[in-house]
């Protein structure tokens, strides 16, 4: 799909492996109104201290984004490494250093240099073009082992408005507040608080619900621009009913791409959702959730199609949220194994056992104290997992 | 080592696997003062909650430990099971069932079968011996590899005293509060205030510092009874260099425990002391220590012997603990690999390597903040532990 007004592409710039795309650069042919989410991680890696300066203007014209190297942890000289980077793109594209962000993603704490960018720089620029965002998908990526593009069309008035995005995991995954790296572009025309606002709602529920290993990257970003070339009525407060379907399509967009991840991500063989219901507030249905889809033992027995109930419990028992053991029930999918904190027998552990044998299944877990629910998504603990984190950097 | 008037045995009961010891024992010819901690998990097995109860009244003569079976998630037949066991040890044994404590360790959500235990009750007690807690150590294992056994003795005045520790892990391992199973023995006379007060200074830096998976256990318990048979003078709050003594070589076998539980973590090849300074607060140091410890990609790195200190520093980013970046060095055993978040150069990497292909070690993050600091033990994440969690129950 194209997007008005946007290109990109992508070259083997040779950042850190030769023979694979690793810088990618987005354009649009109009400063367009950016918002953007970044990691809470209190150590930020240099382009997110810059983006988060950058923002400020809530404008942006083009994202130069490299693998390889995340320019996180190099002090005064990744900063310097960053603006660099951003200004000889800014230079080949003849437009203002300030209206370029850029994003990093790979090995920390090593120096980005900045020579293969400014080498790869007229090749790159040469190369935009409206279908080059696949390319870009790729470019982006570390130990994924699939590009990630979600795409969305939805009518704004009589004017089709286009979003498109592309993401990389796939490790480090435990958003808490914006992750990894997401870039999503839209001709829509809308103005800032608006796009602000559908940002934030969407992050919280699809990236902010997905979890790899717990772990919190240095370098999440998730920046999403719109250029307004789709030419429909503006998007903004007093337009509440084209707010509602923008916010949806961007967040079909989030969500596909943080799902994506999941199942990509390191060593993952099953796509689990971890639901809990029957909370008394959102708040300890997500913690619950969160403490049961980061457990090590529950991953470990998802890789093993394992229906052991116990380490769900056990995991829900030391996490935040206040319930009563003699009220759980647990499914797996649409197979009851635990009602009223009571295992039902070997029969209903057999279809459970059925049920983890799928890629993709849902864990039910019913508090039985209230109304309120709240949803995760993860992937099972495998020996790739361990073989890719044990290799990484050899 | 023997301790005045306590004797131990085990048997192969069949609880679960045959030819293996799982079900042990422990006796004081009298009623010993007896101080405990048990899981925070809210999910509570049988066993502790009735020890829970029965440890009100601060004495216990004997105490019924079994592995195979966890008791928990079991409902009221699992409490049940508890005391009818109990109970009938106390009728073999001829003393009150009030001063008898169950523990149980192994899977969770299955009913526990009474009749093993009792069938093999009279067996257990004839075996009764002051040399039984070797074997004793062994019935209480799971996924342990080797037994855990450490002893102490101290001077109180005039009179030996006598200590004897036994514990188990070896998985779903991060104490917070007591932790997986442990009984110490002494022939001290000490009265319960002081004895209680020993028993959670001591697991507050030892058990509660350790962590294998980052997972709390529903049936973590630490059980100490003094018998007083060494005929000390009494250590109480008058006797303040006794009770210093007596508290010192407790901890010493705690300590010494937990480190055996952590050298034997599932799957582990390494034991790793992550130690943090620098902080503001004995607690924030606590936190990052722990969030560093509990880390997969961290874990995974040591298994890869790789000094991968970027997943050190993005750990400690997500951590509750306030530091500025530019301020943190990092050190493997002697070696400084990052110097006010800098990385030091590929020399003082390959040195740090050499310290990673160690069995064990220590990681330091100064954050160069205050005073504080504080100690965590853990060990690495292998293809083992992966095997060992996947396979667990098959």
């Amino acid at each position: 799909m194209q997007v008005k007004g946007f290109s990109a592409a992508a070259v083997q710039a040779g950042i850190r492996y030769a023979g694979r795309y690793d810088l990618g650069l987005i354009f649009s042919q109009t400063p367009a109104v950016t918002a953007g989410m970044f990691t809470t991680n209190k150590v930020k890696a240099a382009p997110i201290v810059l983006a988060m300066e950058r923002l400020g203007s809530g404008l942006c014209q083009a994202v130069l984004v490299n693998s390889g190297n995340a320019n996180a942890c190099t002090g005064q000289a990744g900063m310097d490494a960053a603006v660099a980077t951003a200004g000889s793109a800014a230079q080949e594209l003849g437009i203002d250093p300030h209206l370029v962000q850029v994003a990093s993603t790979g090995v920390i704490g090593q120096q980005l240099p900045v020579e293969p960018f400014t080498r790869a720089m007229p090749q790159l620029v040469a190369g935009l073009s409206p279908d080059g965002f696949d390319q870009l998908a790729q470019a982006i990526m570390t130990t994924d082992l699939v590009p990630k593009v979600a795409t969305a069309t939805v009518l704004i008035g009589e004017a089709e408005v286009r979003l498109l995005g592309v993401a990389k995991g796939s490790g480090m995954i435990m958003p808490d507040m914006a992750t990894m790296l997401c870039f999503v572009v839209s001709d829509a025309r809308i103005d800032h608080p608006t796009l602000d606002q559908a940002v934030k709602v969407g992050v919280e529920q699809s990236f902010n619900r997905i979890t790899v290993d717990g772990d919190t990257s240095t370098n999440d970003m998730v920046l999403v621009m719109a250029n307004g070339e789709a030419g429909n009525t503006l998007i903004d407060a007093d337009h509440p009913e084209a707010a509602a379907l923008f916010n949806a399509a961007l967040y079909d967009i989030f969500k596909e791409l943080a799902l994506k991840i999941v199942a990509d991500g390191e060593g993952a063989t099953k796509m689990v959702t971890i639901r809990v219901t029957g909370a008394r507030t959102e708040q300890e249905a997500l913690h619950a959730a969160r403490t049961i889809a980061n457990s090590a033992l529950v991953k470990t027995a998802f890789f093993g199609e394992d229906a052991n109930w116990g380490r769900i419990i056990a995991a829900l028992g030391r996490s935040d949220c206040l319930f009563d053991p003699d009220r759980v029930a647990i499914r797996f999918d649409d197979v009851m194994l635990v009602n009223r904190g009571i295992f039902l027998g070997s029969e209903q552990e057999e279809a459970a056992t059925n049920v983890l044998k799928q890629r993709a299944f849902t864990v039910t877990i019913d508090l039985g104290e209230g109304d309120a629910a709240a949803e995760m998504y993860t992937c099972d603990f495998s020996f790739d997992y361990v073989k890719i984190n044990a290799d990484y950097r050899s």
